[in-house]
């Protein structure tokens, strides 16, 4: 098991990735390929001892976080991400795992792999902590103005990963929508909740966005748009409550104490609700294996999102993938 | 000021909601006209002393929570809401206040007053407990598959609101879309965007939906089914919050402990976020006043929404929001 990491993707580029790197090897045992200036990564791997035994694959350039993902990938063809994925494509690595521009990522993945067949638009897959277990939100922002079509694929590509990499037996897949009537949602949703429930997959029906994290559902399929506010959403408000309850104990006396008794309570919420379980979203739709991380992400996101990329590779989750794409394709007409 | 509240709507109903009309006509001096079946209410309303100067309007019929509103009210020709809203229509109350099934009282708004001249759809404006103050997300889910020019009037009514109800001043107006870049978000987003830069209203551009609640603008504007996701999401989001760090408290010595002596400092926190201060959400576009409530409402939350109601009238808003959007449309050719 290789896995390339971009070490200049993400807002602590490259420090925290290669520190998350080093973890990953160090505890995991998973052999690494760091993609970056030499120089630099060298310089950066000093500091452990366990990272002698890290491959480092020179390149000059990187993808910038505001950048135009295919702009930047047109011009800048010896940039991290681009040489990250040209590794798969020759077989030197398994997978690929990014914090930096999540559109770029997505974008050279799919330059240097290509889809998979029966999927018209690869998707980001995000991974949340829902009450009784991982719940993927899939798309968070690969793909706006989405045909019903897309949103099946969606729903069959997360199925697969579900079950094949987060073990989730016979996953339940839901709709999002407003309203769990069916006569309720929009012309998008009516179509892509006739071409499930027609499927053999295991789909409960719409959901709304109270039902996101509630434990209802294991797969939540939506168009990019409404994902993407949906998670950006949740991660600010997740915030901004632990700000305001901190604001409302700080305040009292009697509530200083309770901050000051509860301290480690309120550490393990905060890092359980900061998510850094999974570390990273997964590429459904190309052929091979890439993660995206946050930009912000910590070590501790990069080494879990470098284990998540492994466990992906060593389930086949590839091959299941592939298999239940042409079996709903072939065997009864879905496309 | 005469508000009719809509004595048989919400889960609640009709004890909550007759609660709620008596603490605003005792602590508001607002005078409230009770409809639904005289029997059930008079008995209601017998435990309040304050509550014989409560006028009752008899009728027999209530739209229920999950039925389908145009033909709910079709059917029930007699139901408190369509009953609420023909008052209005015949000036023997101002204004509508509803925790009943918050599509049918749009219909029956629509249906017994009509839309503003210049408004193609009426929305329902959702009162956000932002950092810097009120914001104002519209539409919560009214309308799914809006075009551009929807999505442009839902601005200028919020902007008449949030100016002459709320009273901010040259309310900012967001775009919600994923990134904020020009190049992303999708056409819809693309297309009222333009809308909005050619207009003379304080347009700041998109935002992301971790920007929600942040403070960087007044009023966001997205369609019905983004904001419906957005809403309920925030909403359970919330208690899940809540739930998980209780938890987390109880299940350690010391954590017990700091639940005990931050008691009051939790308590104050959870109402905070409860956000009843508004107590429901407004209707605009319909040529008259309502304001639907959350079907599980407190007594404290239909109180607040009859407040707003009466703030609506007093300070005239539709006046201004029908001058703002000729004033578009002929002044400037938006239609």
């Amino acid at each position: 098991m290789n896995v390339a990491v971009d070490a200049m993707g993400g807002d602590h580029a490259p420090g925290v990735v290669v520190q998350g790197a080093v973890e990953a090897f160090s505890e995991l045992g998973i052999d690494i390929t760091l993609v970056g200036p030499q120089d630099i990564l060298k310089n950066e791997i000093h500091a452990y001892p366990a990272a002698k035994n890290l491959r480092i694959r020179h390149c000059e350039e990187a993808v910038g976080m505001g950048e135009e993902p295919l702009k930047a990938l047109r011009l800048k063809k010896d940039s991290s991400i681009r040489v990250a994925f040209d590794l798969v494509k020759r077989g030197q690595v398994d997978a690929v795992v990014s914090a930096g521009n999540s559109g770029a990522t997505l974008a050279a993945g799919v330059l240097s792999l290509g889809r998979l067949e029966g999927v018209e638009r690869p998707a980001i897959a995000g991974l949340l902590p829902g009450k009784k277990g991982p719940v993927v939100l899939i798309d968070v922002g690969a793909n706006v103005d989405s045909r019903p079509a897309h949103l099946f694929q969606f729903g069959v590509m997360a199925h697969a990963f579900a079950s094949s990499c987060l073990q989730v037996e016979n996953p339940r897949i839901g709709l999002l929508s407003i309203g769990e009537e069916n006569s309720k949602g929009n012309e998008q949703v009516r179509q892509v909740r006739e071409m499930f429930l027609r499927s053999p997959l295991n789909f409960v029906g719409n959901v709304e966005g109270g039902d996101l994290l509630g434990g209802k559902v294991d797969i939540v399929v939506c168009d990019g748009f409404v994902g993407n506010v949906a998670l950006k959403l949740g991660e600010s408000l997740a915030a901004t409550l632990i700000g305001m309850l901190t604001e409302e104990l700080k305040s009292s006396f009697l509530g200083r104490g309770a901050l000051l008794i509860g301290e480690q309570c309120f550490r393990r919420f905060r890092k359980k609700i900061h998510s850094e379980e999974y570390g990273g979203a997964p590429l459904l739709g190309i052929k091979g294996v890439g993660i995206v991380c946050h930009g912000g992400s910590s070590a501790r996101a990069i080494r879990n999102a470098i284990e998540l990329a492994a466990k992906y590779v060593t389930n086949r989750v590839l091959e299941k993938m592939t298999y239940q794409l042409s079996f709903l394709r072939t065997e009864l007409g879905f496309r």
